[in-house]
């Protein structure tokens, strides 16, 4: 039982499907306290450090940018006003961060479906490629695709 | 200037070189204050609806197991005793997750340098890629590839 409507299983899911997210925006406060948490490189803790990096001034760490963007994939379509039957995650390929995410930038996310293939030996779910933009203003700074399992409405609870 | 001493710089990286982390041992507060911030699906933040999804019990977020990685990645590697001159990263590649991680679980980080290659624009730099195993006990249980900006020695601060 999801604690939001689940309205798009498998069979709803069609490549070519797009959706978009609200926006985040990250302050200097979070950007650091993530990267001494996970990525505490001088680039994304130390301003002074920074400067002298090859980004040239604070930056977020690259993963904060993936995690953000996956709260927003979460948050904006998995539970969103049409939630999809996401059972858990089985990768990420071809991730690539294009630019660097600065203090006060607001990310958005644009989500794809780009392939979908049902399980052989599942009856109750097949898997589903998405292909995921980050874009601040109108420059795309991160791109991956994720493959996921979801639930078919025939097997659905 | 870093705070950790770096003696690694892209000369010093030899494909087939492997770094071992240390243990990182995650708690289940840590496993739900992390999926609420990132990835608040029922399966990573709620033990009842857990017990009904596809992983039968609460687990991490995979991307909380991919943040520990890099975490253990910077700490123990790339600020260890022996640093490496890591400018920025690029992306990453082949993200699988093999199986879950569950509260109480130590992960270690295996590294190895799978690919070098000196930039052709730019003299101070090289691109590294390296393949990373999470293990649990005996397990893998996520294996991913980074590629990373290094500086050169003979440039090198």
């Amino acid at each position: 039982m999801e604690p939001f409507a689940v309205t798009r299983y498998y069979e709803e899911l069609t490549v070519g499907d797009v959706f978009e997210t609200g926006g985040y925006t990250v302050t200097k406060d979070e950007i650091v306290e993530f990267a001494e948490q996970f990525d505490p490189q001088p680039f994304h803790v130390d301003e002074e450090a920074a400067a002298e990096s090859m980004f040239g001034e604070l930056v977020a760490s690259g993963l904060h940018t993936l995690c953000l963007s996956v709260r927003l994939f979460v948050t904006d379509v998995v539970q969103g006003e049409d939630g999809v039957a996401n059972m858990g995650g089985l990768g990420m390929d071809d991730l690539r961060w294009h630019e660097p995410v600065r203090p006060g930038d607001t990310l958005r996310v644009r989500v794809e479906v780009l392939e979908k293939n049902p399980s052989e030996s599942r009856s109750d779910r097949g898997y589903v490629t998405f292909g995921r933009s980050v874009v601040v203003d109108e420059t795309t700074v991160l791109s991956i695709t994720s493959s996921n399992v979801i639930r078919r409405r025939d097997t659905g609870r």
